[in-house]
């Protein structure tokens, strides 16, 4: 372990750096790629995949042993491993995706179009044709999906030693999915507990697992969405957490490499839904031009309709902007600002929803924090608003008074508007992801810019509704 | 198992539900507490304290054997976690936390006052309040304040069978941490490979460690901040990664629990921060309004007063302005759609730098594709406001014409600043986190607001620019 082997700041380029002397290998001794791949990551070895010329990687793939072959694929880029499967005859491809756990294969199924997928899953053997078959059913977002059905399961009844034999055969097989927790079932094979592989090693010698293995184990039904296993697993810091259909028999269970996944795609999607767009299927770097223009033109399109009303608002204050010329001056500073103080309350309200921090029965306490904060916040930008105005009239930058005003006027509307428009903002930015929720929308789409559009059109009024109260009637 | 026992959709209210029966039952025969509750998980009593009056926590903490209650502890709300160590004496306290895990110990410190929390390490055995002290030295976000002390090594050269009692031995030890793989030493003591336990039980009897562990076990520096730690564990699919020194020596393991809980704090902080804020400590619910007031009144006044640079802009173009009164009008739609396009572009960019899709070096890519895709939007938008004031005009709504200039100019000058200010913040916003990251900053630190006022002033003078270039010439 040489320090030169930590992981970098920046993804490391371990793939690239090996590519050349395997290919090279590839070319001269094919028969050595395996012995001397051995003692790499899978994760690695699929960077290198990554790193070569496409033709290569199903040569480079058919060089490694099969099951070391299946765990490359495991890490390959979605999009490469499609085309690496489109590329093989069905048999190969079938040989491969049999050797990967069933949760993983049914994954990478998903990522082929429909008619390939079929044609692979024919040309599996029996059993894990028909576990891949019952896995495909599920939305790849839900618990179902991504679960694996390879578990250890015993009964209640069953000895400390007999369980701890099983496991060890079972740890022995082909099977290869990691092993975590052994669960007990009752006489009607429902799930009844569950024991850490440590607790059955700590196990008294002669108990039977009932009387070691806890009962009640958190569990999830297979419709759950991924948002909701996440949760379960971090709130309660399990490393798998078993799948139980209604009727309380274990399905399959959900490893926490899969949940990690999992959050982390959720948090991208949520992140490009702030910024007001639809959230993009695949890294940045991969994604076509026109599949990029789909997901940002709608909502940019939507959000500049809804803007046009802030044209229509400026019409009607049509007569109050000639009166008052230097109101224009002022119109983006005060809409912005409104923008920004909603932008910050949708943000903390939609990552406290996330987390659960706060239900929708919450709404009224969060207005009640959020309107006292948007004053607050508001006379603080009033002050620095009227100080600029003083500053600019008393250095003589600018004349904002007129015959018809004087340009304390003006910097009084300036301010008293910021306020109400900090404070207008701050709220409905906050109570925007608990409205989205009522009507059944995901609350994270309640973005930065819809907000700051919505608040745009009410700023303007606040604004020309205070112009006139102060400088016109 | 019951249905009713899954979590729904929103936080469970467990807590609230089971708190009235134990708070009777601590009133009428504390010393049931302990099997009353034995079968719940320690997340789901800390749910229990935390739906008691603050006075009964203590009392409650004290009736359970201390090994539960400090399993409570830890799943504590983290206020509530320091009021309550605060109210004990410190030899409650240094009880309670000398039964934690050391990483939890640290962290559990770290809340309380510096001074406190000296007194209550001064009061723990001697193991612990070294162990403790050690994790104490680090940063509690890099990987020396997440690792925990107990972990399982052996001498490369120790047989499986040893191996497998050893681990026996410590499983049944009170040291209560997960333990999910055994590391191998070589004879100087530094980290030579690791086994999971499923393959230490997988291992065929009578081979040597040495034999069956995999060398070169992915680790992190001491040093490494949460992040770094996050991408190991998610890169390949760990469940638990060594620390390891310069040196080359483990110095304790990170369990993927601690990293999802890092993950997903990292992510509040991203997403609070894009929202144009600087990021809480505390959940929204918890934090008082003048800490809530600091975290967000600077940052929005920092923008208004960068947002003032368009009023200035405005007062400069005052002579246009005049001239051709209608442009006053669009100024909040033409500015509002360079922010939002450039939110889109900052929020996809500084998501694929923090999952390390997209590096530094990746600049110029990265504006190769912003600058078409942003012009490509620009036309869109610009169709769809010459469309917008076309409608308003032919239907008689308002009339954007005068004696110096037709309407269909005016259309004109609005549909090609919109190309101009779209495409200008697609490439603004896809920058700005580039930028920032150049100079030292958090790339994260490029909120929405910030890229909506940057593009705000530029696209004030695009906008007049154009205006004068069609209409004024």
């Amino acid at each position: 372990m040489t320090p030169s082997q930590r992981i970098p700041e920046e993804r490391r380029p371990i793939g690239a750096l090996l590519a050349p002397d395997i290919l090279s290998l590839l070319e001269e001794s094919p028969s050595q790629i395996a012995a001397e791949t051995e003692e790499l990551h899978p994760a690695d070895l699929a960077d290198v995949a990554e790193a070569m010329p496409f033709e290569q990687v199903p040569v480079f793939l058919a060089a490694l042993p099969r099951e070391r072959a299946a765990d490359v694929l495991e890490y390959l880029d979605e999009e490469l491993r499609a085309r690496v499967l489109e590329a093989m005859t069905a048999e190969q491809a079938a040989a491969l995706v049999t050797e990967m756990n069933p949760d993983e294969r049914a994954d990478v199924l998903e990522e082929l179009d429909e008619d390939r997928a079929e044609e692979i899953v024919e040309e599996m053997p029996d059993v894990a044709r028909r576990e891949t078959e019952e896995l495909r059913k599920y939305d790849p977002d839900s618990a179902g999906g991504l679960m694996t059905t390879q578990y250890v399961s015993v009964e209640a009844n069953t000895s400390v030693e007999e369980a701890l034999r099983r496991v060890r055969v079972i740890a022995r097989s082909e099977k290869r999915e990691a092993m975590h927790a052994v669960y007990t079932t009752d006489n009607q094979g429902r799930l009844a507990g569950v024991l850490s592989l440590r607790e059955l090693l700590a196990a008294p010698e002669g108990a039977a697992l009932a009387e070691v293995a806890w009962t009640e184990p958190k569990s999830v039904s297979p419709n759950a969405d991924r948002e909701e296993v996440a949760g379960v697993i971090s709130n309660y810091d399990l490393v798998v957490v078993p799948v139980v259909s209604e009727s309380g028999h274990l399905m399959g269970v959900i490893t926490v490499d899969d949940v990690i996944d999992a959050i982390q795609e959720e948090q991208t999607e949520d992140v490009q839904k702030f910024g007001g767009m639809q959230a993009l299927d695949e890294p940045y770097m991969q994604i076509g031009i026109f599949t990029m223009m789909k997901k940002r033109a709608g909502w940019l399109s939507i959000l500049l309709v809804s803007e046009m009303m802030t044209t229509s608002v400026m019409q009607h204050f049509d007569a109050e902007l000639s009166a008052v010329k230097v109101l224009a001056l002022f119109v983006p500073l005060v809409v912005s600002s409104g923008g920004n103080s909603g932008s910050q309350a949708t943000s903390l309200i939609t990552r406290a929803m996330a987390l659960r921090e706060v239900t929708v029965a919450d709404w009224w306490r969060v207005a009640l924090r959020e309107l006292p904060s948007g004053i607050l916040l508001g006379v603080i930008l009033g002050v620095i608003g009227i100080a600029r105005i003083a500053l600019w009239q008393s250095m003589g930058w600018y004349e904002y008074g007129s015959d018809a005003h004087s340009w304390e006027q003006v910097a009084l509307t300036v301010g008293c508007s910021l306020v109400g428009i900090v404070a207008f903002g701050s709220l409905a930015g906050s109570m925007l992801p608990f409205l989205l929720r009522r009507v059944g929308f995901d609350p994270a789409s309640a973005s930065a810019p819809l907000v700051a559009t919505l608040v745009d059109v009410t700023g303007l009024s606040i604004y020309f509704g205070v112009a006139w109260l102060i400088l016109l009637r």
